[in-house]
C-alpha cells in the first residue's frame, strides 16, 4: 500500500485524535511517527515549534509513503495554539511529576477517546521532544496522562513507537477481530461426522494391518488416536489428505502383501 | 534507566517467549529489535541467518542501552535450528497466504503465550526479514500466525514497530494498572463531606457578597455550581487552595467594602 506516486491516499478515519508533537527534534522521527499514525488510522498532525523548522526533506524520507499526512501537518508556536480547537487533550507521559492528574493507560486512553469521539468532540494526543520529554507546563495543558505499562527496568521508548503504541491501540478499540480464528481460505472446517467418516476408514485399515490386533488393548488405542484427530478443527482438505495418506500406505503394504506370496 | 555502563540491566522475566528474527537485514533494526525487546520484558533474541553476519556494530548504537539482549543474542542458520527447543512458535505475518492455519491477533497471542508460558513450556514469536516477510516455509515452522488489527489501507510496520507491539502486549497481558487513575502524589482524593465543607464555604461567601441575591433562582444557582465540583474526584489539596481562594476573594472585596464606606 506503500511507495505510491505521492504515497498511500491516507483519509481522516471517523474522528480521530490529532497527534501533537512537541517541540520535535529529528525530522526522519517526525516521519516516522506520520508513518505510525498511518497504521492506526490516525491523519491529522500537528507541530508545536519543530527544532529544525518545517518541512524538512528527511521526514519524507522516513513516512514510508504516509506523506499526505506530512503534506497536511501544520506549525504551531505554542502547545496552547494548537489545541485551541480540541475538546479533550491527553498527554503520554513515561514519568510521572508532582502533579495531580488522570493518568489512564494507552488502552484506558483509545477507549475514552473513542467515547469522546463518538461524542462529536476534537481530541488530541501531545508527544513531547525525544530527549526531555513534555514539561510541565506542556502538561497543564492536558485533561490526562498516559502512561504505558511497559518494562519499568526499560522504559526508553522512541517517538515513533510512543506513537505506534497509541495508534494501535486507537485502530484496536474499535476492532472486532477474533483473537484466534482459523485461516482456511477454500477449504472450511470439518463438521464431526466428516472427521468420523476419516477415523472409521483409518481404523478399518489399521484393523486389516493387524496394527490393532492386540483385542484387549484395541479399545484403548482407538481413543487415544481419536483424541488426536480431534484436539483442533481439522478441515475439510486436510481430511481428504489424511484420507489419501492412509489409502497410499494402506495400498503399499497389500502390493508388497502380493509381491512376497507370489 | 538506560545509557548506563554497558547498557541497562536486562533479566528474563519469567518464562518470556524468545524472540526470533528470520534473516534480518539492517543492523540497526537488530539494535532497535533489541531496544523493543527490552520495553515489553522480552530478554532472549535469536538470529537466523543475519544478511550481513553477527555482531554488527550498528545494532549497539540503536539498542539505546538494550545491550545485554544483543550480547546474549545467538545466530542459528535455520529456523528450524532456531525453534528447535521451543514447544510452541507464533510468526507474525501481516499478509495471510493461502495457507491453513490459526490467526491470532497480537493480543490474544500475548494472552496464548501467558497460559503457555505458566504451563512451563517455551514459546518464540518469528519475525521475517524488512522487505518480504516470512516466507511459507518459514511459516510452516509455526504453529499460528499473528496478525495485527492495523488500518488496512496502510499496514506497512517497520520490524521494530512490529516488534514493539508484540512485546507491549505480553506486559500487558500481565499488567493489572487501572484503566483510569488519578495521580495525586502527596495528597489524597477528598471524601464528600470535606468537599460540603468547602461548598458550604463557597455559598457563605456568595451570600455575603451578593451574587446569590434573586431567591428564586438561589436553589438552583447552588445546585449548578455544586455540579461542576462533583464532576471530578477533588483532592484535599485542591480545597484547601479553593478555600484560600475563596477566602482571599472575599477579604479583596470586604477590604474594597471598607475602602469605599471610609
Amino acid at each position: 500500500m506503500t511507495g505510491r506516486e505521492g504515497g498511500a491516499d491516507l483519509r481522516s478515519l471517523g474522528n480521530a485524535p490529532v497527534v501533537v508533537l512537541v517541540r520535535p527534534q529529528l525530522g526522519e522521527n517526525i516521519g516516522a511517527c506520520a508513518r505510525a499514525m498511518g497504521n492506526g488510522g490516525l491523519f491529522e498532525l500537528r507541530l508545536v515549534a519543530p527544532r529544525d523548522g518545517w518541512p524538512q526533506e528527511h521526514a519524507w524520507r522516513t513516512a514510508s509513503g504516509a506523506d499526505r499526512i506530512l503534506d497536511e501537518a501544520t506549525v504551531h508556536e505554542t502547545v496552547a495554539g494548537a489545541v485551541a480547537d480540541l475538546h479533550h487533550v491527553f498527554a503520554t507521559c513515561p514519568r510521572p511529576r508532582h502533579i495531580i492528574k488522570p493518568v489512564l493507560t494507552a488502552r484506558g486512553a483509545a477507549h475514552e477517546l473513542r467515547a469522546i469521539s463518538a461524542r462529536g468532540l476534537r481530541t488530541g494526543l501531545l508527544f513531547g521532544p525525544e530527549r526531555a520529554g513534555l514539561d510541565n507546563d506542556d502538561m497543564a495543558q492536558a485533561d490526562a496522562l498516559v502512561r504505558y505499562p511497559l518494562n519499568p527496568e526499560f522504559m526508553s521508548l522512541n517517538l515513533a513507537q510512543a506513537v505506534i503504541i497509541m495508534a494501535y491501540e486507537w485502530w484496536t478499540a474499535a476492532d472486532d477481530t477474533p483473537a484466534r480464528d482459523l485461516m482456511t481460505n477454500e477449504t472450511e472446517v470439518a463438521p464431526k461426522a466428516t472427521l468420523e467418516n476419516f477415523l472409521t476408514h483409518l481404523v478399518a485399515e489399521l484393523d486389516e494391518s493387524g496394527f490393532l490386533r492386540n483385542l484387549p488393548k484395541r479399545p484403548g488405542m482407538v481413543r487415544n488416536i481419536r483424541h488426536l484427530f480431534q484436539r483442533g478443527e481439522v478441515t475439510e482438505q486436510e481430511l481428504r489428505t489424511l484420507h489419501g495418506i492412509v489409502t497410499e500406505l494402506s495400498l503399499g503394504r497389500r502390493q508388497r502383501g502380493r509381491d512376497e506370496t507370489r
